[in-house]
């Protein structure tokens, strides 16, 4: 299954608004096929891992991150597939979330006589899932916030020309993370102080995340770095776009926080890396619309600057607990993340366990 | 070495102005005899080892924590001791920073015929001599600012009641901390708003700390918790302090931080743990006053609320970096400590290493 996670991974930030999943066949002992979901539309992981394995598949076992589809989508049921290949053993990390298959696709293979285990490496595969089962459940993507603070609590000094907060090794894994997921989300404040260009660097075979602008009065210069066509402007229902429409902007229009985030759903965006500042952050912090941090935090102490959530909290036991939290040393900085909301995912019921 | 600083660390918030210093004998290869300087005008650890080694000590190794003293104080040179108890080998942590012995306690043991090795577990034992060796060679405490934080680098909520930032594991250890340091600094803010008792709580054998409050205007009320016989109340030169001395608090007087902390040296304070709040803290760190931090960092956002420094900085290559940076995971919170001074020491020149 670690082999099919890491199968899932290079999907990871094109597929949506379907699953990133991997898939690995086994068969006499050795793996015989591999695949992941490349992107929507595409064939999904079970039909190239079939491909690879061929003929040899017939009393294979195949490991999917992700339970194996049950209906016609763009593609034809990956259950059928593996039941016409002669699959004799799937095991599954996950069960598929989507009300269109939510247990169905592993009841459908074992009605076909296959021996089904559900529930191997499910966490891992649940956190890679994030986006697609926010979308599906939740109808909204899943929202990383993303800072970097010195070790007294500042993302930003107030001056200009601030200089990094964390170490090149820090930077780099933000590089990664913007290549995995689908979109990468500014407040107009950051974008008129900073020009960012909010690009994927030093990548092999990256892409650039979808820049997303929440630019409520729609100040965002058509000369800015991040203004690119696709790139998505947030703004208020009246504002003026039609200077950012020319340069191929797509504007989306909501009052409120909540309806844009489902907005961006209708755009097939299952994943916002939210980079800055610290106004866009807590507005969606205190509306409970952050899902998970990331956090690193440099060894060093500024003194004075901009902390990286800044609204309205009264007590210390109004503090909100992260869960799942993991830390890494990475060079000099830390690394802290947790998830403020869970991630959505479906129980496995005793009688989809193994049996 | 390693049991001679254990030794050490029994002396440790005790033997001020003198170091923590442990000995250990070892004779056969066995130990033959322990100790450690308990307080100011008893013996040196290295007595109590010979002590306890008798007859055995000749021939055999001490190991010692700090480099044996070479004069008389209050109590005759350990150097002279080792000699007439016919050890045949030293074994040195680190050089002595005071004048009068910087190398000569070392020296006196080579003219003996001693075999002695220096720079053995150096870095720990001068760590642990932070206290001593900066109050013998820049006239001042060593202060840590120890304060404990959300991930999005809050202290303190606004609200009264704030509740705890940490988990009961990283409370302990603040104890601890308070058992082992001289004295234990806030400011007058602080106790207004929080009447802190300053004590050492859950620690056997525990003692605790001398408190000192920095209070400009001398508006310490003489019913607060931290006002105690020997509590010292760091003032401005012309602060009406009648009142608080008629309870037994010890006055100090000083128009700025830098000569303020030379006062406490006067009163025998080598380190200094300084709990809050920020405004403090703040005022020490932009002097370069702060020594060392202990940051708590606990998983969970608030939002909003204090910071641990507020104090002036343009930019963020303005931020001071520590040293030694060491984390740790404390229950369910982070502990990361570090340098923004170097701990003074005596490089060991080649000729008074092993030879």
């Amino acid at each position: 299954m670690a082999q099919a996670l890491r199968e899932a991974a290079r999907g990871l930030g094109r597929t949506a608004p379907n699953p990133p999943v991997g898939c690995v066949i086994v068969s006499g002992g050795e793996v015989v096929g591999r695949g992941f979901h490349p992107r929507a539309g595409e064939p999904h992981a079970e039909v190239f891992a079939l491909r690879g394995a061929g003929e040899r598949a017939r009393g294979g076992a195949a490991y999917v991150t992700l339970e194996p589809c049950s209906h016609f989508g763009r593609t034809p049921p990956c259950a059928d597939a593996l039941i016409a290949a002669g699959i004799a053993r799937v095991v599954v990390a996950a069960l598929d979330p989507n009300p269109r298959v939510a247990g169905r696709g592993v009841e459908r293979l074992r009605a076909a006589g296959i021996e089904v285990t559900v529930g191997v490496q499910e966490p891992e595969a649940v956190r890679q899932q994030a986006g697609f089962r926010s979308l599906v459940t939740r109808g909204r993507p899943w929202v990383v916030y993303k800072y970097a603070m010195t070790l007294d609590g500042k993302v930003a000094a107030v001056g200009e020309g601030s200089g990094a907060v964390t170490s090149a090794q820090s930077r780099a894994r933000v590089m990664q993370w913007r290549n995995e997921l689908d979109a990468i989300a500014v407040g107009i404040g950051t974008v008129l102080s900073d020009d960012p260009a909010l690009t994927t660097r030093g990548i092999k075979d990256g892409r650039d995340p979808r820049p997303v602008i929440f630019d409520r009065q729609a100040r965002t210069p058509v000369t800015a770095r991040a203004l690119r066509p696709g790139t998505i402007i947030v703004t208020s229902p009246g504002a003026e776009t039609t200077h950012l429409e020319e340069v191929g902007a797509v504007i989306v229009r909501a009052e409120a926080l909540p309806d844009a985030l489902g907005e961006l759903r209708e755009l097939d965006l299952s994943s916002l890396l939210l980079e800055g500042g610290p106004r866009l952050a807590s507005s969606l912090f205190a509306e409970c619309l952050v899902d998970e941090v990331r956090t690193f935090i440099a060894p060093k102490l500024l003194g004075a600057g901009l902390p990286p959530l800044n609204n309205a909290a009264y007590s210390m036991t109004d503090a909100r607990a992260l869960r799942d939290v993991q830390l890494e040393a990475l060079g000099p900085d830390l690394l802290v993340t947790g998830l403020l909301n869970d991630i959505p995912r479906l129980e496995v019921p005793g009688a989809l366990g193994e049996r």
